[in-house]
Parts: C-alpha cells; sequence; structure tokens
C-alpha cells in the first residue's frame, strides 16, 4: 500500500518548518509588542456555531464530522432516502473551523464576563475549507489574525496600520503598500449616485478592478444597473490624484458619505504623529468585497511583485451579533502567510542563518573516542550550542555526508591523534579549514 | 442561540494560551539543542493510513470526516440498510490524526529519496480521539514527539533520556526521575519463565502495577495461566535492590535476554559519561503495556506528586513496516503537555514575568495629549518596549482597571502638567510610585 496526502493538503518538512516558524515568530513578536494575547480554540466547532455564518457556498464548503460510535442511530431508511440536507444533521453535529472569526465571536460570548475590554487578542491556526484545491489554494491553510474589540477608538486603526508596517519590515519585505478606505465612503458614493441599495454590487465591481481592469468593472456595473451618468460621475474615484477633493464635493449631501471622509482624516492626522513613516496610501477603489466591513477597510501589496494582498482587513460593526450579543465593534487584520512565504521565496528573503538548526556534528571512531564525545556534546550543550554526535562509527565520509545535507557549518573530528594529545580538531565545512583546539578554545568558536 | 464548545474540546485564552506556550517553547529549544528538526503534518489524514494501525478501539475512536459536496453520491439504499461499518467507506475517506507517529511514518515513506539518514525529527501538534471525555482526558489535545530514526545506536537512547531531563530542569521540575528498562528483559523473563507466547498479558499486567499493587498484578498473572512456580520466580524482579543480579542469573539461558541485560549494561556505560547527573533508574518493572517497543523503553514521573507519568516512549523495529517500508528502527519520546501544565500548576512553577505582554500603559486625556502618547507609544515600541496607548479618553480609573486586569506593570499618564512641562509621568502599578521624567529616563527604566 502506498500513503498519501488527502487532496489539498501539505506535510511541512523541516526546511519548510524553519521558514515558516521565522515568519510566524516575526508576527508574533509584533502583535505582542502591540498588547495583543494569544487565543487557540479547537479545531472542531459544533456545526450550530459555523452553520449559516458563511453564506450558503461557505456552508458547502465547511469539513463536516460525522458523530462518533453509532452515527446512524438517529436515522431511518426514510431518512437517507430524503437526501444529504436533510440525512446531514442527523448523522454530523461537527465540524472544522472555517475561519478564526467565528470562533473567536464565540469565544467571546462564552467568555463575556472575564474579557477585559477593549480586548485585544491575536490567534495563528489552520483552517479547513472543501474548496477545490488549486495552485495556491489548499484545503487546510494558517490563518494569522489579531483584532481588537470593545472600542470605536480609530487608535485601534493606527495600531493595526502600524502593526502591518512593522511585520513587513521586519520579514525584510520593504517595498510594500498599504491602502486603506473606508465602508462608509463606498456607502456614501453609491448614495450620491442615487444607488444606496446597490453598496453591495458595487464594492464587489470595484474589488476586481486589480483583475480585470477599469473598463471591465465599469462594464459590470453599467450590467448591474448603473447607467452612463451614474457612471461619469463614479470615474474620478479612479484617478490617481485629487480624489479626496473630488469625494468631498460628491460626498457634500451624504451624511454617511462624510463620515466616512471625517474618519479618513482623523486617521491621517493620528498616523502623522507616529514616530515613523509609513508606506499606507488612501486608495478610494479599495473595496474587499462583499466582506462584512463597516468602517475602516485596509489591504496590502508587495511592490513590483504579480500576487493578490498579503494582508488585509478592517472595522466592523458587531462582531458577536450573530450569537445574540450586541455593541461589540472591532478592527482586524489577517496576514496571508502562505503568500508571504512564496513571496519571500521569491525575493529570496529567508535569512541563511536562520535556517540552522545543529551548529556542530561531533566525529567519533570507537569507543574510547565515542566516550570522549558523549562528554563534549553534553559541555556543549551545556552551554546553549546545538550538538550532534553522529550515533554510528564507520566511514568518515558519511558523517561528512551528513553534515553536509544537514548544513550543519562544524564537525569535530575526535581522532587517535586527538585523543593521545587531548585536542580536539574542528573542522570548517564552509571554508576546508581544519585545526586542532583545546576545551576553552573550541568554546570560545562556537559559541561566537 | 448560545453557543458551546464541542464535548472534550477547550478554549486555550491569553493566561493559559502563555503558560503552554512556556512549555512548548522549552522543550522546542531543548530539542533544537539536540539536533532534532521540526515536522508539520496535516490534521487530515486519508483513512487508509490510519485505519488498522491502532488495533479495533483506536480504529472506533478515529473521527471520520464526511466526504465533501454530495457525499451520498456513491451510495443507495442498500448499503444504508447493511449498516454503518458497510457505509462508512462510501461516505468517508479521511479522518483526523489519532497520533503523530504514524503520519510521521507516511511522511518518511512518502519522502524516503530525500531525507536524510539517521532523521532526527519533533513535531509539537493536536491530536484527536473520540474517547468519552473525562477529567484529564480530552477529544483534542497536543502531542510533543521527538524520534530519531535510521540507526540502531544506543547514543539515540543517551540523547533521549539526557533531552528529558534538560527539559524538566528547564521547567524547573526538578524532582522528577526517569525510569528506563528493555522490551528484550520483558521477553527473556517471559522466555526463562517458559512462557514466551505470554509476554504481551506479562506486559499489560505488569504495567499496572503503580494503579493495582503487586498482589492485584500477581492475581491478574495468575488469572491469565502463570502457575505459582512461575510466580514465584517472578517476584524477586519487583525487588526494590540487587534486581540486576537476579535477572543475569534468571536469563542466564535466554538469548534475548542477554542481549536485553547487555543494552541497558551498554546504555549506563554511556550516560555516565556526560558530564552531568541524570535522575535515571534502571527498573525492570516498566513494561508500558501494548506499545509497539521492542527495546529500551522509558518512563517519567513526578515525584510526590499523584499523577500518572509525564512523558515516555521507547525503541520499535520498525516504523515504516504498515506502509510496506522495511528496516526502520527507531526511538522515541513522547512530552505530555496537558500532565505537565496540570503539576507546574500545582507546584506554582509558572513564573510571573514570563507571563507578562505589555510592559506599559499610556493614558491620555485629549487629542493633544493622545498626540504626544501617540509619538510615544511608537517610540517604545521601536526600543522593543511592549506597549499600549488606551484608546479612548474618559476616566483614568477606567484605564487603570485595564492596566491592573492585563497585569500591565506600568502606566504613564499624560496630563495636562506633562505637556506643559514636557515630562512623563511614570506610575508603578506594583509598588504604587509615581514620579516624572524626561523621555530618555523612561526608557532607561522601562528597557530594564
Amino acid at each position: 500500500m502506498k500513503p498519501s496526502l488527502p487532496k489539498g493538503t501539505r506535510d511541512f518538512g523541516p526546511e519548510k518548518m524553519q521558514k515558516r516558524n521565522y515568519i510566524f515568530s516575526h508576527i508574533r513578536e509584533v502583535f505582542q509588542l502591540y498588547g495583543f494575547l494569544p487565543l487557540e480554540t479547537p479545531a472542531m466547532e459544533n456545526l450550530s456555531v459555523l452553520t449559516g455564518k458563511y453564506g450558503d457556498e461557505g456552508d458547502q464548503l465547511l469539513f463536516k464530522i460525522l458523530n462518533s460510535g453509532q452515527y446512524l442511530k438517529k436515522t431511518e431508511t426514510s431518512d437517507y432516502n430524503q437526501g444529504e440536507k436533510h440525512l446531514l444533521p442527523l448523522i454530523s453535529e461537527k465540524g472544522l473551523k472555517y475561519d478564526l472569526t467565528v470562533p473567536f465571536a464565540r469565544y467571546v460570548v462564552m467568555n463575556r464576563n472575564d474579557i477585559t475590554l477593549p480586548f485585544k487578542r491575536y490567534q495563528m491556526q489552520p483552517v479547513w475549507r472543501a474548496d477545490r484545491p488549486q495552485r495556491g489554494r489548499y484545503r487546510e491553510f494558517y490563518q494569522c489574525d489579531a483584532d481588537v474589540i470593545g472600542t470605536e477608538s480609530l487608535v485601534s486603526e493606527v495600531d493595526i496600520i502600524s502593526m502591518i508596517n512593522d511585520v513587513f519590515a521586519r520579514l525584510g519585505l520593504t517595498e510594500f503598500t498599504i491602502k486603506f478606505n473606508n465602508r462608509k465612503i463606498l456607502s456614501g458614493v453609491a448614495q450620491a449616485l442615487g444607488k444606496l441599495e446597490a453598496e453591495g454590487p458595487l464594492c464587489v465591481a470595484i474589488d476586481k478592478l486589480d483583475k480585470i481592469g477599469l473598463d471591465k468593472v465599469l462594464e459590470e456595473l453599467s450590467a448591474t444597473g448603473f447607467d452612463t451618468d451614474e457612471l461619469d460621475r463614479l470615474k474620478p474615484i479612479f484617478n490617481e490624484t485629487d480624489t479626496l477633493d473630488y469625494l468631498s464635493e460628491l460626498l457634500e449631501n451624504s451624511e454617511i458619505g462624510k463620515e466616512g471622509l471625517a474618519e479618513i482624516a482623523e486617521l491621517t492626522h493620528l498616523t502623522q504623529h507616529l514616530s515613523k513613516e509609513l508606506n499606507a496610501v488612501f486608495d478610494p477603489t479599495l473595496a474587499r468585497g462583499l466582506s462584512y466591513y463597516t468602517g475602516t477597510i485596509f489591504e496590502v501589496k508587495i511592490n513590483n511583485v504579480v500576487m493578490g494582498s498579503v494582508s488585509g482587513g478592517g472595522r466592523y460593526d458587531n462582531l458577536t451579533s450573530v450569537f445574540g450579543m450586541e455593541g461589540m465593534s472591532g478592527v482586524g487584520i489577517s496576514f496571508g502567510v502562505d503568500r508571504i512565504y512564496d513571496v519571500m521565496e521569491e525575493l529570496n528573503l529567508f535569512p541563511d542563518d536562520q535556517m540552522l538548526s545543529t551548529k556542530v556534528l561531533i566525529s567519533t571512531f570507537d569507543d574510547e573516542s565515542r566516550v570522549v564525545g558523549l562528554q563534549l556534546m553534553s559541555t556543549l550543550r551545556s552551554e546553549g550550542i546545538n550538538t550532534e554526535l553522529y550515533p554510528e562509527f564507520g566511514k568518515m565520509k558519511k558523517h561528512f555526508q551528513y553534515a553536509d545535507k544537514k548544513r550543519i557549518p562544524h564537525v569535530v573530528i575526535i581522532g587517535s591523534e586527538e585523543l593521545s594529545n587531548k585536542v580536539y580538531s574542528l573542522k570548517n565545512l564552509q571554508s576546508g579549514q581544519q585545526q586542532q583546539y583545546d576545551l576553552s578554545e573550541l568554546l570560545e568558536i562556537l559559541k561566537k
């Protein structure tokens, strides 16, 4: 039997793991620098928690878990005959989580009495979607989310934008752009065009701008009922400059639109007082599709790399209303680890030395040298130096091959000469140089 | 609708997460110190990979995932009528992983051409079992495993025992005992008693010694066919001393038994040459139940705490033979994070300062002071100091309550006096002291 992986899932071997951990640990450090606290929720949630939160399509994409034990005990032949939709709730009560937001909302509702507001939490966990697997789209993938809930202050938006800036700077991805906008502006635009009811289709169409271009966006809008005059009044927001001036004019009579503009002005005012430059620009054509955002929205692109956004988020009115708890406004950000990984590979941004695990391999050839090697191994480790002793004797070539494949930079050789002189031969595998040292010299070199 | 968690699963809120991460990061650091490399496998595996690897009971305890989309499309009413066992493979092809060992074996087989032997990997991931939930037993829980495969050298056993020692020492759990034994000795004992075929029942019964006591163990053995003479010859291995002498006598004519004793002697010889003391003792009554071990076995108990073992493992002959790949001997260890967590709580071993996230909260009262606060926040963060700005104005009492609940030790107050004098008031929440500083003094104090 030849074993295989389920479609759309992946193993992460040592090299990939070390690179992924490099990304995760930088993101985690920044989250903590900003006062976000960790949360983890189970992989499984009750289907009553998950169903209906992601639309009909989302419900289809949930992985459902068969009830354990006698999973047919609540069913009869007639239930089977009524088909999949009828049978499902009788044989499955749990599913794998689809995102981190709904489980977070459930956590907040269940722990409302213990949570201090504003609550800043981060969560880095896998989620599962029964999507058709394709290049860059997986059925199991990690999300890295941070949210502030329980305050409407724009300081939270400042935190999020500044945090995005820090994450990408620390990863060495200096050439990025944070675009931000406000859903209230888009509502206002729809209102100003006399089409408040068409805000949804407007956002969906604008969201495709990068993929299909302006002409096709306008075509799509025309097909959903925007007339020529309306489109003409919309077009100037796609200009590269002066859009703010145009918007103040266009939104003059839209309360919600003016609110959006005021929030953009306030956010710009606040970010200007950070003691650093942010790669952030206002972009009124940022829409974030059909998502549930109601205020500020943002998205990050890596400049000069053909790839969708690597991070995105925004403010929502009410995280927990789906569970009957009102008034929990918040703002969140999600980092797309798979895309960040791919772009860092493409730009060769993973530092070599971060990927090292073992620093020195000890090579011995008989019981006597092994005993000395064990002692040395134990001493080096107690000094915090990642050390291995090659577990077998045999040809030294094999030991060196092992070090080479595992990218171990140093080999200590304990041969008969070394034994009688009570020294250690240290070979640097990069330079090829080999020299004899006593223990204190060896420690000094390896601790560097 | 009141949301709930699936039975046997848990949320880990900020405080628990920080404590768990403290344990995980210490274990990970030690794994890396010993040259183990990280691996992660998907939560889902094909049922063809999982089924039949854990016995009939294990197969029952696997969580099965319903095929996505039209899950009944391969079935007819007659399949339903044939019952659960028949229907299962037609509606479910995947399951959640039950342990980390079988997925590791699958990984090794699928990547046999890319793996450098000996292969040292660690894996820290959740696993799922549809067990009846009870105190201390969960349906989703983490395993922390490290294995060396591809060498029969006892140096790997030395690594594992020394590693266990380091992990518990670093966690501050200094009062622990590593017991070790060898399955070959237990085989030898069964052989010496003329009951080689009863090795399984012998191990299962001895394994219960701690729980039920010697008398009940002997009763159980008697029930499975050991006669009085055989039990009399068995009893001396339960003595506290001289068991090695007795065993060399008893196993005189058992090849496998003598092999086991020789391995114990070799292991003892090798560990004596580490530059440190190990809390390791030979215990011939250690059995590790029905597990698949074939050589050295070990188990860790915390002294003076009523609790099962917190870690255990051993050597197996062939990790990958279930997938048709022979000759892959190895030795592994598993740390029980939930139990380690509980015992550390009981002994109060989590250091307070490890649990802190934010170091300083900035409190402002109007737009002018907020602008100054944002600048300070940004500066402190750029110096690596975990900082938050309370996002709202309002009563200062609320700001202090927030700091208190989040255990933030310092609050910087920027009031009107501070603004006009260009200073910052720093309040230490533990001592209650408050003093004014300029920026450089503030940085000096907070960077400590």
